[in-house]
């Protein structure tokens, strides 16, 4: 592959292509080749930095998320072009230095080289197959939009004895506004903002209801009773389909143990709220602050950080070919997966470039990422190199 | 005096007394001889424990609370002692130990003793005087009530995009709860919360609005607009005369700097409930909880700690007599506090002994209680020794 190292963030970006035939397909790898902190290091059985094979899984900082995934597609790669002489179809390879700090410059990056990084399909492998152990066939991811919410009081905690009944409290203030936000069953009520929500197709809602899962462990999970965890078609429905308005932190005056009476001077809410198609965050971050302004309007809002969503159809003509791929390499029938609950910077392909893009994980469910002794169990990993080189031959048949 | 010290507690009470005539009133004094810690030590100008004159004022922890108070009592019955050859009514006096760990055995004592601290009046000097320098005559104080309520969810912090729809958040659930306790204006919404109110007097209604209040000085404590503090009658009638549901703290998720995606394990909030007469904390508390087990079952309810109201009426016998007494003492017309807004084991004298209970505050309002370079003005100090001789005087005109 012709290669090169290319500036445009705190850590460059690595670039490959092979392009072989103008008229076949061309499919943009993308991975990471960044890695979370090993700490704490006490934890590890063996040195992060130096991998080794210990009951059949290469033990590695990075061996699961997301180095030893990108290695089996490069080794996919590798072992299609000695095996046929020449690739099936034309390869270009995107990985980034930043995606475990949220990807701040892969955005632009993507802006200013169109032209190099354009193609018919994004395909990424990361994270963990399903936990039934069957591997999945990812179509988008949700978006993401936090803020952070100030009510603000007397300089200093005041003495609830002294005080309480004439001063007004912060926290309850908070406490109030957060209650506009939220009606019966849970709905939203900031208004507009299912807006944009789009329907899920009838395709999404088939795949929903195929999705295994596996109550008991869910309600041990969420600390719930096995009659409170819905049917696949709900909780697939609510993961994928449906936004979120969550308060990932809540904290204002006397926090320690005990007792002790104050009013405290401020009180805030980090809030995530994980956005679905077509919600764009910057219209959802509009219409939350003309709610906090309308129901408080002495209330500060930060806006922390945000990612917008992204989502292929289930019918994209890219879709069959790589289901069967996975199929065939791994010999396992491929959950389709319509969406991660959870948010990847995805949108630069489906948004910014205007291509579909799939992602297929290749790591073992227990692979420790982001925690000691991350590992990716050899099997895994060889399914992995095979599952690279049969997506490429079926895509290769797909005519664009 | 007789004198004795008697055990109940985990440091003694110090008992005295001086009988003089059954036919005139007796009077019992109350006070206490501990301390709050003296940390931190480097803030000190002197040390804490050895008292020095400096700027005509007497340096030393407990100087205002409440050793030097109490003092000025004792001086005040001694030199009322050598210069009428006897004191003009009979006088006990009930010194503790454990007032600065909230008196937990004062009560029990109490019981236990009846007949021995039967007394027509309690009069106590704590605290300092008004804000605006002038004395006060004081007839109560606020109940309290202080709870947690915690909410639960799974066992740990939950990913927000992995979980986010399908779980519920524990944290959401203590935000609805609290929602349902407070109505338009902070009205508390607890079935029966206010069924056992007892409205102001006349004369207490008269009082508030008697009070001084510095609006410029509160709405810089309240980061308030000037135009934001009501007048004396409605401050404090606030204060005084209806009881509160205060968040003191809450917490829950992640609180530290920046974000973090989770669904909190668990949520929960302090809330200190100022109560008023006739209100219970055990009845308030039954209210509360069935409250909570109406709205939200699953949330934990902790009964942290209370102590019930008191109130003497402003009509009592012995008030005009300590007004007068305080008056001709200190030169100045002393302020008619119906009640402080705090907390004060103050009921063990009114209801469980059923007698009176007069607050007269010595000390000066820049004391610093409780904090370092506490202090007592000798003016102060001077003043409290006439202000108890002068109300012994007056008391035993009384005709009980």
């Amino acid at each position: 592959m012709e290669t090169r190292i290319m500036e445009g963030g705190r850590h460059p970006f690595v670039y490959g292509q092979r392009l072989v035939d103008p008229d076949k397909p061309t499919v943009l790898f993308y991975g990471h080749y960044d890695v979370q902190p090993v700490e704490p290091l006490d934890a590890w059985a063996s040195d992060p930095f130096k991998p080794i094979v210990r009951d059949a899984r290469i033990y590695a900082r990075g061996a699961g998320d997301n180095k030893g995934q990108l290695y089996a597609q490069l080794m996919g790669i590798n072992a299609t072009l000695r095996v046929r002489g020449e690739l099936p179809l034309n390869v270009k390879c995107i990985f980034e230095g930043e995606e475990e700090s949220g990807s701040p410059n892969l955005e632009s990056f993507v802006r200013k080289n169109r032209g190099l990084l354009n193609a018919d399909l994004a395909y990424t492998s990361d994270g963990p197959v399903h936990e039934s152990g069957r591997p999945m066939v990812v179509f988008g991811v949700r978006g993401l939009l936090y803020v952070e919410l100030t009510a603000r009081g007397a300089e200093r905690d005041l003495h609830s004895g002294n005080w309480g009944g004439p001063s007004p409290n912060p926290a309850w203030e908070l406490v109030r506004l957060l209650g506009t936000m939220k009606g019966p069953e849970g709905r939203i009520t900031i208004a507009g903002f299912y807006d944009s929500v789009r329907m899920p197709t009838k395709q999404e809602k088939a795949a929903f209801g195929r999705i295994p899962l596996n109550k008991t462990s869910v309600a041990r999970s969420l600390g719930l009773r096995l009659s409170q965890i819905p049917d696949p078609e709900v909780f697939y429905r609510k993961l994928m389909a449906e936004p979120t308005l969550n308060i990932a932190g809540i904290y204002g005056g006397y926090t320690g143990k005990g007792s002790k009476t104050v009013i405290p001077s401020s009180a805030s809410v980090k809030m995530d709220m994980r956005l679905v198609p077509d919600q764009h965050p910057d219209d959802i971050f509009r219409k939350f602050q003309a709610h906090v302004k309308l129901h408080a309007p002495g209330i500060e809002v930060k806006r922390m950080s945000s990612t917008p969503t992204s989502r292929t159809p289930l019918t994209s003509q890219f879709a069959k070919p790589i289901r069967e791929a996975v199929k065939d390499a791994t010999g396992m029938e491929p959950v389709v997966y319509p969406s991660l609950g959870a948010t990847l910077p995805d949108y630069v392909f489906t948004t910014v470039l205007g291509i579909p893009s799939i992602i297929v994980p290749y790591a073992n469910i227990d692979e420790s990422n982001h925690a000691p002794n991350e590992n990716i169990k050899i099997e895994n990993f060889v399914r992995g190199m095979k599952c690279c080189a049969a997506v490429m031959e079926n895509l290769s048949r797909v005519s664009v």
